[in-house]
Protein backbone atom coordinates (compact mmCIF):
# COMPACT_ATOMS: atom_id res chain seq x y z
CA UNK A 1 0.00 0.00 0.00
CA UNK A 2 1.10 3.43 -0.78
CA UNK A 3 0.91 6.25 1.80
CA UNK A 4 1.35 10.15 1.70
CA UNK A 5 1.44 12.23 4.48
CA UNK A 6 2.56 15.79 5.94
CA UNK A 7 4.93 16.42 7.89
CA UNK A 8 5.89 19.34 10.55
CA UNK A 9 9.26 19.10 12.40
CA UNK A 10 11.61 21.59 14.23
CA UNK A 11 14.48 21.28 12.28
CA UNK A 12 16.57 22.69 15.73
CA UNK A 13 18.13 19.35 16.48
CA UNK A 14 18.40 17.42 13.36
CA UNK A 15 20.90 17.32 10.28
CA UNK A 16 18.41 17.61 8.02
CA UNK A 17 15.97 15.04 6.19
CA UNK A 18 18.29 12.95 4.34
CA UNK A 19 19.61 9.75 5.84
CA UNK A 20 23.39 9.75 6.81
CA UNK A 21 25.39 6.99 9.02
CA UNK A 22 25.53 8.12 12.38
CA UNK A 23 23.63 11.35 12.64
CA UNK A 24 20.19 11.70 13.85
CA UNK A 25 17.93 13.08 10.34
CA UNK A 26 14.40 13.18 10.27
CA UNK A 27 14.14 10.72 7.72
CA UNK A 28 16.29 8.45 9.92
CA UNK A 29 13.44 8.82 12.68
CA UNK A 30 10.50 8.76 10.40
CA UNK A 31 11.59 5.07 9.03
CA UNK A 32 12.86 4.14 12.58
CA UNK A 33 8.61 4.50 13.51
CA UNK A 34 7.73 3.14 10.62
CA UNK A 35 9.60 -0.08 10.96
CA UNK A 36 8.14 -0.40 13.92
CA UNK A 37 4.97 -0.19 12.92
CA UNK A 38 5.47 -2.33 9.71
CA UNK A 39 8.06 -4.88 10.85
CA UNK A 40 10.23 -4.47 7.89
CA UNK A 41 12.74 -1.23 6.76
CA UNK A 42 10.59 1.42 5.06
CA UNK A 43 12.21 3.86 2.96
CA UNK A 44 10.43 7.28 2.67
CA UNK A 45 10.86 9.70 0.58
CA UNK A 46 10.34 13.50 0.69
CA UNK A 47 9.50 16.48 -1.15
CA UNK A 48 11.99 18.77 -0.12
CA UNK A 49 15.26 17.44 1.18
CA UNK A 50 15.58 19.98 4.02
CA UNK A 51 19.20 20.40 4.95
CA UNK A 52 20.26 20.84 8.58
CA UNK A 53 18.60 22.98 10.96
CA UNK A 54 15.62 24.03 8.33
CA UNK A 55 12.05 23.43 9.95
CA UNK A 56 8.89 22.50 8.21
CA UNK A 57 4.92 22.99 8.80
CA UNK A 58 4.25 21.55 4.95
CA UNK A 59 6.65 18.61 4.19
CA UNK A 60 5.02 15.93 2.16
CA UNK A 61 6.09 12.20 2.27
CA UNK A 62 5.36 9.27 0.64
CA UNK A 63 6.46 5.03 1.57
CA UNK A 64 4.94 1.95 1.22
CA UNK A 65 3.80 -0.45 4.01
CA UNK A 66 2.74 -4.18 3.48
CA UNK A 67 0.03 -3.50 6.02
CA UNK A 68 -2.94 -1.66 4.86
CA UNK A 69 -4.51 1.27 7.64
CA UNK A 70 -6.67 4.19 7.52
CA UNK A 71 -5.55 7.28 7.44
CA UNK A 72 -6.69 8.54 11.16
CA UNK A 73 -4.84 5.28 12.45
CA UNK A 74 -1.65 5.51 10.52
CA UNK A 75 -1.77 9.34 11.72
CA UNK A 76 -2.39 8.46 15.59
CA UNK A 77 0.22 5.26 15.56
CA UNK A 78 3.54 7.07 13.87
CA UNK A 79 2.46 10.45 16.36
CA UNK A 80 3.03 7.62 19.19
CA UNK A 81 6.23 6.75 17.82
CA UNK A 82 7.57 9.67 16.59
CA UNK A 83 9.22 12.57 19.04
CA UNK A 84 7.34 15.80 20.17
CA UNK A 85 9.36 17.57 17.42
CA UNK A 86 8.64 15.73 14.57
CA UNK A 87 4.16 15.67 14.18
CA UNK A 88 2.07 14.12 11.37
CA UNK A 89 -0.26 16.61 10.64
CA UNK A 90 -1.97 14.69 8.06
CA UNK A 91 -2.26 10.89 6.32
CA UNK A 92 -3.72 9.00 3.76
CA UNK A 93 -3.70 5.89 1.44
CA UNK A 94 -2.51 7.34 -2.14
CA UNK A 95 -2.88 5.97 -5.15
CA UNK A 96 -0.26 3.12 -6.18
CA UNK A 97 1.89 5.93 -8.51
CA UNK A 98 2.67 8.44 -6.44
CA UNK A 99 5.75 10.09 -5.14
CA UNK A 100 5.89 12.80 -3.08
CA UNK A 101 9.76 13.98 -4.74
CA UNK A 102 8.55 13.01 -8.25
CA UNK A 103 5.46 14.20 -8.28
CA UNK A 104 5.94 17.34 -6.70
CA UNK A 105 4.61 20.35 -9.17
CA UNK A 106 5.50 23.11 -6.47
CA UNK A 107 7.06 24.02 -3.17
CA UNK A 108 6.26 27.46 -0.91
CA UNK A 109 9.25 28.19 1.28
CA UNK A 110 9.62 30.83 4.02
CA UNK A 111 12.16 33.05 5.53
CA UNK A 112 11.92 35.15 8.76
CA UNK A 113 14.58 37.44 9.62
CA UNK A 114 13.79 39.43 13.27
CA UNK A 115 14.52 42.82 12.41
CA UNK A 116 15.48 45.19 15.27
CA UNK A 117 18.67 45.97 17.41
CA UNK A 118 18.16 43.17 19.95
CA UNK A 119 16.95 39.59 18.79
CA UNK A 120 13.44 38.14 20.48
CA UNK A 121 14.98 35.24 22.58
CA UNK A 122 10.99 33.62 21.55
CA UNK A 123 11.92 33.96 18.52
CA UNK A 124 15.93 32.84 18.28
CA UNK A 125 15.10 29.34 17.18
CA UNK A 126 13.14 30.43 13.70
CA UNK A 127 14.41 33.78 12.50
CA UNK A 128 17.59 35.38 11.54
CA UNK A 129 18.24 38.10 14.08
CA UNK A 130 18.99 41.52 11.47
CA UNK A 131 19.62 44.87 13.48
CA UNK A 132 20.37 46.86 10.13
CA UNK A 133 17.94 49.21 8.67
CA UNK A 134 15.75 47.72 5.97
CA UNK A 135 14.79 49.65 2.84
CA UNK A 136 11.41 47.02 2.21
CA UNK A 137 10.60 48.84 -1.46
CA UNK A 138 14.06 48.03 -2.43
CA UNK A 139 14.24 44.79 -1.46
CA UNK A 140 10.56 43.85 -3.02
CA UNK A 141 12.20 45.63 -5.83
CA UNK A 142 15.14 43.83 -6.28
CA UNK A 143 13.48 40.03 -5.57
CA UNK A 144 11.69 40.64 -8.58
CA UNK A 145 14.84 39.87 -10.93
CA UNK A 146 14.76 36.68 -8.77
CA UNK A 147 11.66 35.44 -9.97
CA UNK A 148 11.33 33.86 -13.61
CA UNK A 149 13.33 31.04 -15.17
CA UNK A 150 17.02 31.56 -14.55
CA UNK A 151 20.31 29.38 -14.20
CA UNK A 152 20.90 29.93 -10.34
CA UNK A 153 24.33 28.81 -10.12
CA UNK A 154 25.83 31.38 -8.59
CA UNK A 155 23.07 30.59 -5.62
CA UNK A 156 23.57 27.09 -4.91
CA UNK A 157 27.00 24.58 -3.95
CA UNK A 158 30.01 24.26 -6.25
CA UNK A 159 29.37 20.31 -6.03
CA UNK A 160 25.94 20.49 -6.68
CA UNK A 161 25.15 17.45 -8.58
CA UNK A 162 21.89 17.97 -10.61
CA UNK A 163 21.53 17.79 -14.04
CA UNK A 164 20.61 21.51 -15.29
CA UNK A 165 20.66 24.36 -12.81
CA UNK A 166 17.74 26.12 -14.60
CA UNK A 167 15.05 26.99 -12.25
CA UNK A 168 11.80 28.61 -11.82
CA UNK A 169 11.26 30.92 -8.99
CA UNK A 170 7.07 31.36 -9.85
CA UNK A 171 6.78 33.73 -6.80
CA UNK A 172 8.33 35.67 -4.09
CA UNK A 173 5.96 37.86 -1.48
CA UNK A 174 7.83 39.80 1.46
CA UNK A 175 6.51 41.22 3.95
CA UNK A 176 6.79 43.01 7.35
CA UNK A 177 4.94 42.32 10.76
CA UNK A 178 6.39 44.47 13.43
CA UNK A 179 9.66 43.34 13.68
CA UNK A 180 9.59 40.35 11.54
CA UNK A 181 10.18 40.49 7.84
CA UNK A 182 9.14 37.66 5.97
CA UNK A 183 9.87 36.29 2.66
CA UNK A 184 8.16 33.61 0.91
CA UNK A 185 9.35 31.92 -1.71
CA UNK A 186 7.30 29.46 -4.70
CA UNK A 187 9.34 27.51 -7.13
CA UNK A 188 8.84 24.26 -9.25
CA UNK A 189 12.14 23.41 -7.04
CA UNK A 190 15.24 24.83 -5.39
CA UNK A 191 18.68 24.03 -5.68
CA UNK A 192 20.72 23.20 -2.30
CA UNK A 193 20.98 26.53 -0.37
CA UNK A 194 19.32 28.48 -3.13
CA UNK A 195 16.90 30.16 -1.11
CA UNK A 196 19.12 30.70 1.70
CA UNK A 197 21.40 32.20 -0.91
CA UNK A 198 19.18 34.34 -2.65
CA UNK A 199 18.14 35.75 1.07
CA UNK A 200 21.53 36.47 1.77
CA UNK A 201 21.71 38.47 -1.99
CA UNK A 202 18.78 40.50 -1.13
CA UNK A 203 20.41 41.39 2.29
CA UNK A 204 23.90 42.27 0.85
CA UNK A 205 22.06 44.53 -2.11
CA UNK A 206 19.87 46.14 0.94
CA UNK A 207 23.17 47.47 2.75
CA UNK A 208 24.90 48.21 -0.27
CA UNK A 209 27.55 45.22 -0.46
CA UNK A 210 26.16 43.25 -2.99
CA UNK A 211 29.67 42.57 -5.37
CA UNK A 212 27.62 43.20 -8.45
CA UNK A 213 26.00 45.96 -9.67
CA UNK A 214 22.92 44.60 -8.98
CA UNK A 215 21.30 40.97 -8.28
CA UNK A 216 20.31 40.54 -12.17
CA UNK A 217 23.69 40.88 -12.97
CA UNK A 218 24.77 38.47 -10.04
CA UNK A 219 22.41 35.76 -11.24
CA UNK A 220 23.79 35.93 -15.03
CA UNK A 221 27.35 35.94 -13.59
CA UNK A 222 26.26 32.18 -12.90
CA UNK A 223 29.52 32.82 -10.28
CA UNK A 224 29.19 31.77 -7.12
CA UNK A 225 32.09 33.63 -5.51
CA UNK A 226 30.17 36.67 -6.29
CA UNK A 227 27.78 36.20 -2.88
CA UNK A 228 28.61 35.58 0.76
CA UNK A 229 27.45 32.62 2.63
CA UNK A 230 24.03 30.89 3.05
CA UNK A 231 21.52 33.04 5.30
CA UNK A 232 21.66 30.91 8.32
CA UNK A 233 19.13 27.43 8.01
CA UNK A 234 17.40 28.33 11.33
CA UNK A 235 15.64 30.80 9.61
CA UNK A 236 13.80 28.48 7.08
CA UNK A 237 10.73 26.43 7.18
CA UNK A 238 9.21 24.49 4.01
CA UNK A 239 5.37 25.52 4.38
CA UNK A 240 3.33 24.01 1.25
CA UNK A 241 4.10 21.52 -1.40
CA UNK A 242 1.70 21.21 -4.48
CA UNK A 243 1.02 18.49 -6.80
CA UNK B 1 22.56 55.32 39.99
CA UNK B 2 18.92 53.50 39.70
CA UNK B 3 18.19 51.86 36.18
CA UNK B 4 15.24 50.35 34.59
CA UNK B 5 15.73 47.59 32.08
CA UNK B 6 13.02 45.72 29.98
CA UNK B 7 13.53 42.15 29.26
CA UNK B 8 12.82 39.39 27.31
CA UNK B 9 13.21 36.15 27.86
CA UNK B 10 12.78 32.08 26.59
CA UNK B 11 11.60 30.55 29.98
CA UNK B 12 12.08 27.32 29.22
CA UNK B 13 15.00 26.31 30.53
CA UNK B 14 14.58 28.44 33.63
CA UNK B 15 12.97 28.11 37.49
CA UNK B 16 11.38 31.20 37.35
CA UNK B 17 12.78 34.82 37.91
CA UNK B 18 13.30 34.02 41.90
CA UNK B 19 16.64 33.51 42.88
CA UNK B 20 16.66 30.14 44.73
CA UNK B 21 19.72 27.84 45.71
CA UNK B 22 20.54 25.79 43.11
CA UNK B 23 18.51 26.59 40.22
CA UNK B 24 19.08 28.44 37.31
CA UNK B 25 16.55 31.42 37.77
CA UNK B 26 16.56 34.99 35.51
CA UNK B 27 17.53 37.18 38.96
CA UNK B 28 20.18 34.65 39.38
CA UNK B 29 21.87 35.22 36.01
CA UNK B 30 21.09 38.58 35.38
CA UNK B 31 22.65 39.39 38.84
CA UNK B 32 25.60 37.33 37.74
CA UNK B 33 25.76 39.95 34.65
CA UNK B 34 25.20 42.94 36.84
CA UNK B 35 27.92 41.93 39.50
CA UNK B 36 30.56 41.30 36.45
CA UNK B 37 29.39 44.93 35.66
CA UNK B 38 29.25 46.64 39.45
CA UNK B 39 32.07 45.06 40.64
CA UNK B 40 29.84 44.15 43.88
CA UNK B 41 26.36 42.23 44.41
CA UNK B 42 23.31 43.68 43.02
CA UNK B 43 19.61 43.12 43.47
CA UNK B 44 17.36 43.56 40.69
CA UNK B 45 13.72 43.61 41.30
CA UNK B 46 10.88 43.12 38.63
CA UNK B 47 7.74 43.95 38.24
CA UNK B 48 6.50 40.21 37.86
CA UNK B 49 8.15 37.05 39.39
CA UNK B 50 7.55 35.10 36.54
CA UNK B 51 7.45 31.07 37.55
CA UNK B 52 9.24 28.32 36.23
CA UNK B 53 8.43 28.16 32.43
CA UNK B 54 6.84 31.27 31.69
CA UNK B 55 7.85 33.67 29.46
CA UNK B 56 8.71 37.40 28.60
CA UNK B 57 8.67 39.87 26.14
CA UNK B 58 8.48 43.40 28.57
CA UNK B 59 9.27 42.20 32.08
CA UNK B 60 10.51 45.50 34.05
CA UNK B 61 13.21 45.41 36.52
CA UNK B 62 14.80 48.14 38.32
CA UNK B 63 18.13 48.20 40.33
CA UNK B 64 21.11 50.06 41.67
CA UNK B 65 24.66 50.23 40.25
CA UNK B 66 27.51 51.90 41.85
CA UNK B 67 28.53 53.32 38.30
CA UNK B 68 27.20 55.93 36.32
CA UNK B 69 26.41 54.34 32.37
CA UNK B 70 24.31 55.48 29.56
CA UNK B 71 21.41 53.22 28.67
CA UNK B 72 22.93 52.21 25.26
CA UNK B 73 26.09 51.08 27.34
CA UNK B 74 24.32 49.54 29.50
CA UNK B 75 22.32 47.05 27.44
CA UNK B 76 24.93 46.40 25.12
CA UNK B 77 27.59 45.63 28.48
CA UNK B 78 24.67 43.60 29.80
CA UNK B 79 23.69 41.62 26.72
CA UNK B 80 27.30 40.93 25.67
CA UNK B 81 27.72 39.02 29.33
CA UNK B 82 23.70 37.50 29.44
CA UNK B 83 22.98 34.16 27.48
CA UNK B 84 20.96 34.47 24.03
CA UNK B 85 17.80 33.67 25.58
CA UNK B 86 17.72 36.42 28.01
CA UNK B 87 17.56 39.70 25.80
CA UNK B 88 17.62 43.68 27.11
CA UNK B 89 15.50 45.29 24.85
CA UNK B 90 15.71 48.92 26.64
CA UNK B 91 18.11 50.74 29.44
CA UNK B 92 17.64 53.74 31.11
CA UNK B 93 18.44 55.72 34.06
CA UNK B 94 15.58 56.83 36.08
CA UNK B 95 14.52 58.71 39.41
CA UNK B 96 15.99 57.43 42.31
CA UNK B 97 13.28 56.62 43.79
CA UNK B 98 11.42 53.95 41.05
CA UNK B 99 10.95 50.69 42.00
CA UNK B 100 9.68 48.26 39.09
CA UNK B 101 7.23 46.14 40.77
CA UNK B 102 5.95 48.34 43.84
CA UNK B 103 5.58 51.26 41.08
CA UNK B 104 3.86 48.90 38.73
CA UNK B 105 -0.04 49.66 37.46
CA UNK B 106 -0.49 47.36 35.13
CA UNK B 107 0.87 44.31 33.96
CA UNK B 108 -0.68 42.49 30.53
CA UNK B 109 -0.08 38.42 30.07
CA UNK B 110 -0.98 36.63 26.87
CA UNK B 111 -1.37 32.65 27.23
CA UNK B 112 -1.87 30.87 24.14
CA UNK B 113 -3.19 27.85 23.07
CA UNK B 114 -2.65 25.25 19.84
CA UNK B 115 -6.41 24.45 18.96
CA UNK B 116 -5.82 21.10 16.26
CA UNK B 117 -5.65 17.69 16.51
CA UNK B 118 -1.99 17.26 16.32
CA UNK B 119 0.55 19.92 17.95
CA UNK B 120 2.41 22.25 15.69
CA UNK B 121 6.53 21.52 16.68
CA UNK B 122 7.34 24.90 16.17
CA UNK B 123 4.62 26.33 18.74
CA UNK B 124 5.76 23.35 20.69
CA UNK B 125 7.45 25.71 23.07
CA UNK B 126 5.31 29.04 23.81
CA UNK B 127 1.53 27.10 23.69
CA UNK B 128 -0.42 24.28 25.41
CA UNK B 129 -1.75 22.11 22.47
CA UNK B 130 -5.71 21.94 22.97
CA UNK B 131 -7.15 19.29 20.86
CA UNK B 132 -11.18 19.66 21.84
CA UNK B 133 -13.53 21.39 19.84
CA UNK B 134 -13.54 25.49 20.95
CA UNK B 135 -16.89 27.83 21.43
CA UNK B 136 -14.97 30.69 20.95
CA UNK B 137 -18.34 32.71 22.07
CA UNK B 138 -18.90 30.93 24.93
CA UNK B 139 -15.20 31.43 26.07
CA UNK B 140 -15.30 35.68 25.77
CA UNK B 141 -19.13 35.37 27.51
CA UNK B 142 -17.10 33.49 30.31
CA UNK B 143 -14.13 34.99 30.53
CA UNK B 144 -16.18 38.79 31.49
CA UNK B 145 -17.04 37.08 34.41
CA UNK B 146 -13.52 37.37 35.89
CA UNK B 147 -12.87 41.21 34.97
CA UNK B 148 -13.58 43.31 37.51
CA UNK B 149 -12.37 43.28 41.23
CA UNK B 150 -12.90 39.65 43.12
CA UNK B 151 -11.27 38.00 45.79
CA UNK B 152 -9.62 35.21 43.52
CA UNK B 153 -9.00 32.91 46.23
CA UNK B 154 -10.17 29.90 44.01
CA UNK B 155 -7.71 30.53 41.27
CA UNK B 156 -4.53 30.69 43.45
CA UNK B 157 -2.24 28.30 45.52
CA UNK B 158 -3.81 27.59 48.98
CA UNK B 159 -0.06 28.15 51.19
CA UNK B 160 -0.16 32.18 49.11
CA UNK B 161 1.03 34.47 51.61
CA UNK B 162 -0.38 37.69 50.47
CA UNK B 163 -2.46 40.09 52.75
CA UNK B 164 -5.84 39.87 50.13
CA UNK B 165 -6.64 37.78 47.73
CA UNK B 166 -8.57 40.64 46.68
CA UNK B 167 -7.35 41.95 42.89
CA UNK B 168 -8.48 43.67 40.07
CA UNK B 169 -9.16 42.19 35.77
CA UNK B 170 -9.19 45.27 34.10
CA UNK B 171 -9.58 43.38 30.63
CA UNK B 172 -9.47 39.85 29.12
CA UNK B 173 -9.27 39.75 24.98
CA UNK B 174 -9.24 36.27 23.70
CA UNK B 175 -8.77 36.41 20.19
CA UNK B 176 -8.66 33.49 17.31
CA UNK B 177 -5.67 33.29 14.42
CA UNK B 178 -6.17 30.03 12.62
CA UNK B 179 -5.19 27.48 14.89
CA UNK B 180 -4.00 29.86 17.55
CA UNK B 181 -5.52 31.24 20.18
CA UNK B 182 -4.71 34.27 22.59
CA UNK B 183 -5.74 34.76 26.12
CA UNK B 184 -4.65 38.41 27.18
CA UNK B 185 -5.25 38.96 30.43
CA UNK B 186 -4.50 43.16 31.96
CA UNK B 187 -5.17 43.88 35.81
CA UNK B 188 -3.89 45.62 38.46
CA UNK B 189 -1.50 42.49 39.60
CA UNK B 190 -2.03 38.56 39.51
CA UNK B 191 -1.96 36.52 42.24
CA UNK B 192 0.43 32.92 41.57
CA UNK B 193 -1.17 30.87 39.57
CA UNK B 194 -4.03 33.02 38.72
CA UNK B 195 -3.72 33.61 35.20
CA UNK B 196 -3.06 30.18 34.29
CA UNK B 197 -5.82 28.85 36.71
CA UNK B 198 -8.44 31.18 35.38
CA UNK B 199 -7.45 29.52 31.41
CA UNK B 200 -8.09 26.45 33.25
CA UNK B 201 -11.37 27.52 34.36
CA UNK B 202 -12.68 28.92 30.93
CA UNK B 203 -10.97 25.55 29.03
CA UNK B 204 -13.27 23.33 31.66
CA UNK B 205 -16.49 25.56 31.24
CA UNK B 206 -16.00 25.13 27.42
CA UNK B 207 -15.75 21.23 27.89
CA UNK B 208 -18.55 21.42 30.16
CA UNK B 209 -16.43 20.05 32.53
CA UNK B 210 -16.88 22.75 35.63
CA UNK B 211 -17.06 21.56 38.47
CA UNK B 212 -19.41 24.87 39.83
CA UNK B 213 -22.47 25.90 37.61
CA UNK B 214 -20.57 28.87 36.09
CA UNK B 215 -17.49 31.01 36.38
CA UNK B 216 -19.28 33.63 38.08
CA UNK B 217 -20.10 30.83 40.96
CA UNK B 218 -16.43 29.32 40.87
CA UNK B 219 -15.26 32.90 41.96
CA UNK B 220 -17.94 33.61 44.82
CA UNK B 221 -17.09 29.95 46.33
CA UNK B 222 -13.02 31.09 46.91
CA UNK B 223 -12.89 27.37 46.78
CA UNK B 224 -9.45 25.93 45.15
CA UNK B 225 -10.64 22.44 45.16
CA UNK B 226 -13.23 23.47 42.56
CA UNK B 227 -10.70 23.52 39.70
CA UNK B 228 -8.37 21.88 37.93
CA UNK B 229 -4.59 22.45 37.78
CA UNK B 230 -3.62 25.63 36.38
CA UNK B 231 -2.62 25.32 32.58
CA UNK B 232 1.28 24.91 31.97
CA UNK B 233 3.55 27.50 32.28
CA UNK B 234 4.67 27.24 28.97
CA UNK B 235 1.98 29.32 26.71
CA UNK B 236 2.45 32.15 29.36
CA UNK B 237 4.21 35.59 28.77
CA UNK B 238 3.97 38.70 30.25
CA UNK B 239 4.16 40.91 27.67
CA UNK B 240 3.58 44.61 29.59
CA UNK B 241 4.26 46.76 32.47
CA UNK B 242 2.38 50.03 32.80
CA UNK B 243 4.04 52.89 35.21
Amino acid sequence: MNYRITLAYDGTDYSGWQFQLGRRTIQAVLSGALEKLDGAPVTAYAAGRTDAGVHAEGQVVSFRLTREMDGATLLRALNGNLPQDIRVLESSQVADDFHARTDAKSKTYLYQLYNSEVMNPLLARYALHYPYDVDLDRLIEDSHSLVGTHDFTAFTVAECETRTRVRSVTGIKIERAGNILTFSFTGDGFLRYQIRTMVEALVEANRGRLKTRSIAELILSRDRSLVGAPAPAKGLTLMKVEY
